[in-house]
């Protein structure tokens, strides 16, 4: 049987967790490893990348590559569209455009995304349901300057954030995650009371160094983001 | 020059953002461009699981390796141990032991955790201070029948989570993301009003099968977890 990078990496584990590679620990080096698995050294070598990547072993430029003493824990949560997020639920998408205004940008969105001082961004409110239930509560505000064909868009069957994947696939993302309260306005959208929780999700991005959008997400209470690993 | 899987990743990225590859076109096959780079089939095919893992591409099973439509996009979000979370920030990390107790699991706790009934666990409360000032609430559960040496822990110098590292340092993880909000305990131990928006991030882990810990850490109003790339 060919051994494959999958069982190399389930040995070194078990190596790391049964205390047999003790915490901040040398590991043998990949020639050596590649001998004792009996596999090519590019199969050991992609076990020991994924290895790094999940935290579990670090190179350090003079110190070798060691068995890591506190492993940084990452957690990834898949960020899907909304309509696909609900759809995945098995529930009813639906989609709302609340108000749609080209402004000049104001000056917390200017600093936040450091916009030249006189463009114009497009404003839109909108909502999305789950089987007619309100689900988020979506802030969006699109630099004019780098999407100047957004100001053609009405926006009334497709929401933004579809749209703008289309318009620009890929970008610098930043992503901040909170916990705030619904004001009056967010209460009515959302069907809950004034004071109740709400998990929030801004974004955003920029294209090659230009901004592109920003967005606030406001979630109905309850909501949570999970990810198991 | 020799290419490199970055050299051939950057120019397949260029290609599909400038819509040279369209979203939901087919990617030509590795063999044909490892010629085209001139590299190594591997060299090719490192450049494209990293696409695939970053959501830029997906291969499906009939329908072959395509440009994603909607790419489902992937936010890692850093959990340090607390600790190092505050000192990066550059502030004095403190750590108080509020409480500490064994106790019958609670049926809540039994049905999160799959848990026998009649097990005991240790219920740590814990304090995390930067700067002196409140910073996170630490409600912690250990299962003793997974980690019988907890018990003979006083936890008075050293928290649970850094401890846990040590007992056991890899295990399966879920981690669960909500808004709250603070009640009067809460309030008085995070130094904010009741009825405050509370961050909160849930964590249950298991080892091989067996639940170690469940813990819910609440931060003090106006905390985020961001993350860019």
């Amino acid at each position: 049987m060919k051994v494959t990078y999958r069982d190399v990496k389930s040995d070194i584990l078990s190596k790391i967790t049964k205390g047999e590679w003790p915490l901040g620990s040398l590991v043998p080096n990949e020639v050596d490893l590649a001998e004792t698995y009996g596999c090519a050294r590019a199969t050991v070598n992609r076990a020991m990348r994924e290895l790094v990547d999940e935290g579990f072993i670090e190179r350090r430029r003079k110190a070798g590559t060691r068995v890591r003493m506190a492993p940084v824990r990452q957690a990834r949560f898949d960020i899907p569209l909304v309509r696909a997020e609900i759809e995945e639920k098995g529930a009813d998408y639906r989609y709302s455009l609340v108000s749609h205004a080209v402004e000049p940008a104001p000056d917390w969105l200017r600093a936040r995304l450091k916009l030249d001082a006189g463009g114009e961004v497009l404003h839109l409110v909108c909502m999305h349901y789950a089987d007619g239930d309100p689900y988020q509560y979506e802030d969006r505000w699109i630099n004019l300057a780098t999407l100047p064909q957004a100001r053609e868009e009405d926006f009334a069957e497709v929401g933004p954030n579809e749209w703008l994947i289309s318009a620009i696939p890929f970008s610098d993302v930043e992503i901040s995650l909170s916990a705030g309260l619904a004001d009056q306005r967010l209460s009515e959208y959302l069907g809950c009371a004034t004071g109740d929780p709400v998990f929030t999700v801004e974004r955003s991005t920029w294209w090659e160094g230009q901004a592109v959008t920003y967005v606030r997400l406001s979630h109905r209470p309850g909501h949570r983001l999970t990810t198991r690993y």
